[in-house]
Order: C-alpha cells, then structure tokens, then sequence
C-alpha cells in the first residue's frame, strides 16, 4: 500500500470504495438514511444541487418545446394489468395503498380503516397514469408532437438501498411525448438523449458513452432504449440517463388514437426519458477525492467560502468589513448562466477547521482574509482541484475576474480528469481468458474493484450475455453508437459478431 | 337580469358561480380530474403559474436564510400516534400503504402481497416526520436557528374535492424552523406570514388580510394559527396561507432537545407554514371575469401572444418576417424579477378565435400584426383588462417601454380592483338581525352568494362562533392583526367583547 497521507475522508477510497462514499456524502452533509424503510432526507446541500440540476435540464426542455405538467401520483392498480411487459417489469415491487382512513384502536393508537374498492399504486413510473391523459388530450395531427415533462417523487420497494444510488423514493424528471410517426418519435427519443449527454458533460463535467440497451436491459414495455454510461473510480459503470422509444406499445395500451394527415384513425408514437437523484450519486464518485466532496462550479450550490481570519474584535470589525467587499463583488453575478453564491463562515472555529469544512463539501474556492491581506489589497485564493494548503494571493482588483477564470477551469479540470480516467480503464479485449482476467478482482480487500470498461464483440445472443453475468456480474452496459464497423468473434463464444459493446459491472 | 351580452364563459358569475369557476379553468386548460378519485392533472399553463409561485417564494425564502430540503413521502403509523392533537385533527383521513408488492393472481391480473409490519401514511403534512431529523440535527442552541423549506406533494382524503381548491393530492411548500426561544419562533411566525402577505400582494394582485385563527380553526397540535384571508368574486373568504406556532409541543413529540446557553438541556420552538396550489385557486377567482382567466403580469406564464394575419403566402411570408423582429425586443428581457415570454401563435385559425383562444388564458397583452401594421411601422395592442375589442396602435419604436408600462399598469388594476371589490363588500356589523340578514342569499338560484366580510365583535366563546357556523355556515376566518381597541358586544350573545373578528363564508 502506498505511503499513508492523512486524508480527510476515511476510509479512503483504495482501502474501502463503497464506505468512502458513504463518508462522503455524509462529510459533504449532503443525505442520511430516514426512519422510514429505504426512504433518504436529501439535507439542503444536496438538495441545492438537485435544484441545479432541475434549473439546468428544465432550461434545455422548454427551449426544445416541451412544457412542464404534474399527474397524480397514485395508479389505479387496473392501469398497470394494460400493459403486459410492464406489468411485468415494474408493478411486482411497489407502495400499495389500500386503505384511506386511520381510527382510534381503543387502545390509545390507529388502526387502519376504509378499505378501497382499488389498491393504488405509488407511480413508479408514469406511462400508463399520463397515458389516460394523453388519450383525451390527442385527437387530430394537429395536437402533434405532444411535448411534456414532469418533476416528480417515484417509489419502487427497493431492498438494498444505497443513499442517491438505490431508494425505495428518490426524485426525478420523466419527459413524455406523443408523435405522429415513428420517424418523429425517433428523433425525440435521440435528441433527448443528447440533451442529457451534454447536460452531464458541461454541467456535471461528466463524459459519458452513449449507446443503446440490450433487450434484457431494455426498459420493460419499452422497443428501444437508449442510455448514457458513466465510468466512477471504481471503474464500475453508472446509468446516468435514459430515453425510450416506445413505439405504439404505450399508445395501444392507453388507447392514445389520432387522425392523422389523411383523415384516418390510428395509434400515436410515444417517448419517455428520464434522470433522477441518482445523479448526484455520479456526481459524487466521479469527482471526489480522498479529502471529499468535489463539485464542478456549474453544478456546486455555492461557489466562494470566505473565510475571515482575525484575533481581537478590532481587526474582527475592520476584517468583516472588508469581507463585504469581497462579497459586494459577486451580488447577483453570474457565471455563465449560473448564479454565483457565496458564504461567508464566521464561526467560532479556527481558519484550518473552516477550510476542511469547506474541502469536505466541496466548494469550488475558499479565500482567507486576514489582517496582512487588507494591508496588501489582497486575499488568499485556494482552489478544490488543488493541494488543499495550496494557495495564492490575489489582488482585489483582479478577484473577480480570478474567480471566474478559476471556476471554469476547474469545470474543465475534473471534466478532463473524469475522461483520462476512463480512458486509461477502457480497452477492447478480443481474447476469453484476457476479458475473465480483468473482470477479476485483483485487491482482495476490495472484491468489487475490477478492471474497468471492456470493449469486445458480442453475437447478440441473450445468452452469452446471461454467461457472463453469471460468471462475472458483468453485463453489456451498451451498445456505442460510435463505433468503426469491425469483423470480430464473441467475447464469450466465438462466433462472428460485428459490433463491439461495453462490458463492465455497474450500479 | 342585466341586458345580455355575449360572453367567453358560460355560465357567467351572476348565473351560476361555481360552474363559472370550472369552465374559466377548462377554457384556460390549467388543470383537469384525472381518473384517479380527488386527484388532479395540472396541465402546462396550470403548472407554469404554480413554477412561477415558486420561484418568487423561494427567492423570498432563500434571502431570509431559509434552505431547501427533502424528506420522505412515507410517514410510520406510530409518528402520527406522538402527537394526540395532531392525529385527531390530521391521521384520520388519508392514504394507507399497507403492502409493498403486486403479484400475478393466476387470472391474468394482479394481487396485493408483501405487507408491511408498520403502515406508512402518505405525508398529509410532515411535521412529525421532519421533527424525526431534526432531533438528531440539534444539538445545542449552536445549531439554531434552523430553517428549511420542503417543495412537495401532499395527501388527503378528501371527500368533496374541487380542481385546485381542494384535491386529495395537492402540492404545496411546509417550512419547518426550529428555534432557541419563544421570542424568536413567535417572530419567525409573523415574518413568514408577512412574506406571504406581501407575495400575494405584490405577485398574485390579490390583496389579504393578516390575522390569527381562532381556536377551533387552529392547524391541529399548534398554540398559535397566523392566516392570510382573500376574498373571491362570490364574496367568500379564501384562506391563501398558513403560519403556525408550535410552541414546544412537537419538540416534545419528535424530542427535538438542545443544550442552550447556559449549558442545560431544553426543548425547542418550532414554527411550520405553507401555502399551496390552493393559492391558484385564489387567482383564479379574484381576477378572472365572464371572458375567462385573467392573470397578474408578474405571476402569468407568458406575457404576450403575438397574432399574425395575412392572405397568402406572400403576406405571410414579410408578416413572419416582421413577427421575429418583435419576438428579438423581448429575448431574455425582464418585466422587474419576472422573464418575459411571448407566443407566437401561427395557428390556421381566425385572428378572433386567436384573440380568443388567448383572452381565455389570460394572458396580459395581445399584439396583432397584419400587413398595414408592417406599412405603418406599428402594431395592434390589446390588454386582458380592458375590453375584447379595445385595440391601440402602438409604434414599433415604442413597443418595449409600452408593453412594460402597461403590464404594470394591468398588475397595479388587478390589486386595485380586487381591493375595491373587497372594500366595498366588507362592513362593520353590531345589530345581530342586520348580521343574520346580511349571510342570508338574496339570489335563490345561488344559495352559496351571501353579504360578504362582516367585521363583527365576539366574546371568544368558541359557543358563540359554534352557534353562528350551525345557524349560517359563516366563520371566523381570522382575528385581524389590524384593528383599533374598540369596545361593543358579542354578535351573538351579546356580552361585553372588545375585538372585533371576521366572520364569512369560505372554501
């Protein structure tokens, strides 16, 4: 093991991945489990990034026409029997409430009374509760494309949770669309996967692959979907967004009819997309270090700790003063379209402590100012990318421009080193034993570390794929769009196959 | 009968009220029932006005140091058993889960399975839950005062439900505060009405009257109940928000303890306040008239549809042309806080079914642009508050200051309006017939249309107001903060009373 440097976060992420991240988030204050099963409370410094996720997409989708609406959130239980493959993908592991009344039990408690004719289903998705709507609200072409988006809770009775990654509830926006013809429909169910491809790469600095699921990764009810993969430290692949082209499968289901061009009745052609509060679980492993939390300035609640350093109330009066300017400085200021905020922290604690609070949660840059500072004109800049006892001195006069300056290469930063670390765990493996070999654990302490993405051809055979899960709990996380045409033999067995896909382990 | 005249809502207030209310609504499309009992479907021009709600609140809220969080949907049978007040006034009628899983039932279907040990309660309103995290995030007077603000749906069964005013999902926002002392809870109350006030005010047009609940219309488990009381077109009252004083009560539920000041343990004081889709309700029915929705400048999703006319293509292709350059005045262009947006409504329809189509929705200005406005270098400005037909030939040069001018002018009319309307349907009452009279309807095909506000002197026995609900379904809606000292005698029982309170019908 390498020579032991005191870290903030322990364990570090070489000695425990998966209790790194957990610190993490809980160092960052970000969540915590709640006392309901599976449940998280989403504390206000990841739900502020949240909101900048919303704040962002929600941008993206009114520019691209879709507008944003709110359906129930229960499902009659009849609603779900409609669709078969969804029914049978979704409906089996659920919240469902069947009684609408609680009474005194005699005994100083409640019991549960008022039995429904029909349970409801908590939504653990909403196709088929929008599809009702989107039946009545299409008639003609005329009312096409449908463009809708809603900002919802979602609820699947998950049994091993994990805090962002995996919730029994967790927040999300799923995009719902209704088109005339497959071709139109197509092109949404694309353009919105590229929306969020860029989405993660410029606001998350997060490189993603995008590619297509194969059928037993396909969303169930689903004709295509097409995801976004994320590479996290521990070289596992994380789904980071998907969007499904449904074909006439949902508009059957819900009866979504329209005449079209020629006068005819027939089925309409739907979308639906999706990102959740899972991404801030890829935010969280693909940026942060052994010191914590780090945030891109595009997505970062908050984005300057000022960290006022003084030993009498004297210079505490002259020092917070000059803080104000500093702070004057970014009032209503924007980086690119982002709001800039700032904090000052004027606890009663020393300045190295209020740094580390500061590197634990993340924020893009901390400036001390001290006594010697107002002297000088200046403050001291440190950035997150950096050492954390690295810092610089600035001149007032420049602070604002250094600030913005810094802020997007930082952005550039953990987007650059996000993508040289995929690179450097991505390599095409056309031999069995080789592929077997990296998906074996090498650190004992750590069965879950493997060796990373893996580029190899695969016959399309639902059980090769089925082999090496199996084998290995490695599964096709996609099939790339971008990729050369090349003649090859299935990784798993040996016949011709064309296509190249992603094997790796995934959350 | 007043002489008739044609109008784009039918039935008109006069004839029928309520069926006016849901057709200003259909013919504005924000919102429909869905298939699933009590539960609403907020569509894009509904949800818009409540996003816009949300921003000017959280801006408010944010400023006066309040965070945003998220808690779980789910609330453990045994919370609500914590507090006795709270469940007798909240457990009873509400969502059960009690299982957590479908499964085939050997007939093509699906049956409940999976259930729970424990049955959660989808939230009603979260203070037990929330007061759960909060007892382990207070530690000592240190960490106070604690202020977070939730954005979420809610749930209650109700039994007679109304789009917006009353729904069995709704959505809403809850502060939740925690504090050191009384002093500093109680201000914490009366600041977050005054924000509510002063939105309503300032955003929906809709002026209100700050004031305290009596004990019977208290939020059940609190020691004080502040409330913003609106008066509708029907005269009755609307209550538009809530701020609650919690005392100690739910600290001691939830043990929520903290070392204070002097280093000994104590309970905390905690505050909870929201306002919710109700409030677009309030909107609805302070401002819309017999033409259909009318919408305040500052809270309308969109400001301006813009109506091209033409005959052929090639009118239509110089007329588009001249369109784009008034789109180009309102990029990014803000009316104060509020982002303008325009529709540019190309529709293969009449240029008065565009009008239409657009006074029904509300929007505040209409601009119609045919080929002579291109000649004269002007278009042809319509205002929602004015009559239908009342158009103004506004100088392209001009345009950007007149819009902005005049969408305050129609938010300024809309509060002046509403204020008058409320003036002059509010008097003092002492005579106890005059009282009865004045709750008596005149009109008998609208039993519900009564007197209005009747300021009135009450002894404070919760006997008096439990007498007048029973005898006219009037109530107390609140103790207005505003009043002079004033001694008189109880409208009901005639006792000595010194205060004088407001009695009305409400929703």
């Amino acid at each position: 093991m390498s020579k032991q440097k005191r870290t903030a976060i322990e364990p570090t992420r070489e000695q425990n991945y998966a209790e790194w991240y957990q610190q993490v988030i809980k160092a960052a204050d970000l969540a915590e489990n709640s006392e309901v099963r599976g449940c998280m409370v989403i504390k206000p410094w990841g739900y502020a990034i949240w909101e900048n996720i919303q704040r962002a997409l929600d941008e993206r989708f009114y520019e691209s026409g879709h507008r944003n609406a709110y359906f129930p959130i229960f499902i009659p239980k009849s609603f779900f029997e409609k669709e078969a493959e969804h029914v049978e993908g979704f409906a089996k592991e659920c919240a469902v409430v069947t009684h609408s009344r609680l009474e005194d039990n005699g005994e100083g408690g409640l019991k549960v009374a008022g039995e429904l004719t029909e349970p409801l289903i908590v939504r653990p998705t909403s196709e088929t509760i929008i599809g009702a709507s989107f039946a009545k609200w299409v008639n003609s072409y005329r009312d096409l494309p449908l463009l809708i988006n809603q900002w919802a809770n979602i609820v699947r009775w998950e049994m091993r949770t994990r805090l962002f990654l995996r919730t029994t509830e967790f927040l999300w926006q799923e995009g719902h669309t209704v088109h005339e013809n497959y071709e139109d429909a197509m092109l949404e169910t694309r353009k919105m996967l590229d929306v969020y491809a860029n989405f993660a790469a410029e606001y998350l600095a997060l490189p993603v692959i995008k590619g297509e699921k194969t059928d037993s990764e396909r969303f169930p009810g689903a004709v295509n979907t097409y995801c976004i993969e994320a590479m996290m430290q521990d070289k596992k692949a994380l789904q980071s967004g998907t969007s499904h082209f449904l074909g006439q499968n949902f508009a059957k289901a819900s009866e979504i009819k329209f005449q079209n061009r020629e006068g005819e009745m027939e089925y309409a052609w739907t979308t639906s997309w999706g990102v959740s509060t899972r991404l801030i679980g890829a935010l969280i492993m693909a940026h942060s270090d052994d010191n914590g939390l780090a945030l891109p300035p595009k997505i970062a609640p908050s984005h300057l700790a000022i960290i006022p350093i003084y030993r009498d109330e004297e210079e505490k009066k002259e020092v917070l003063k000059y803080c104000k300017r500093i702070t004057d400085l970014f009032v209503k200021d924007y980086f690119e379209d982002v709001r800039v905020y700032t904090e000052l922290d004027d606890r009663d604690l020393t300045s190295s402590e209020r740094n580390w609070y500061w590197i634990k949660k993340g924020i893009p840059l901390r400036i001390e100012i001290g006594p010697r500072d107002i002297a000088s004109e200046a403050v001291m800049v440190a950035r997150r990318d950096k050492e954390p006892r690295d810092k610089q001195s600035v001149p007032i006069s420049e602070l604002h421009s250094f600030v913005h300056k810094s802020l997007r290469e930082i952005q550039d930063a953990y987007y650059q080193r996000a993508l040289e670390f995929r690179k450097a765990n991505t390599i095409k493996i056309d031999d069995k034993a080789e592929f077997y070999r990296f998906f074996t654990p090498q650190n004992q302490n750590q069965p879950e570390i493997h060796g990373g993405f893996a580029h190899s051809h695969w016959c399309q055979d639902p059980a090769c794929e089925e082999q090496i899960k199996n084998d290995l709990k490695v599964t096709i996380r996609c099939i790339p769009f971008e990729q050369e045409e090349e003649e090859g033999h299935c990784i798993c067995c040996g016949k011709a196959a064309k296509t190249r896909v992603i094997f790796a382990k995934s959350y």
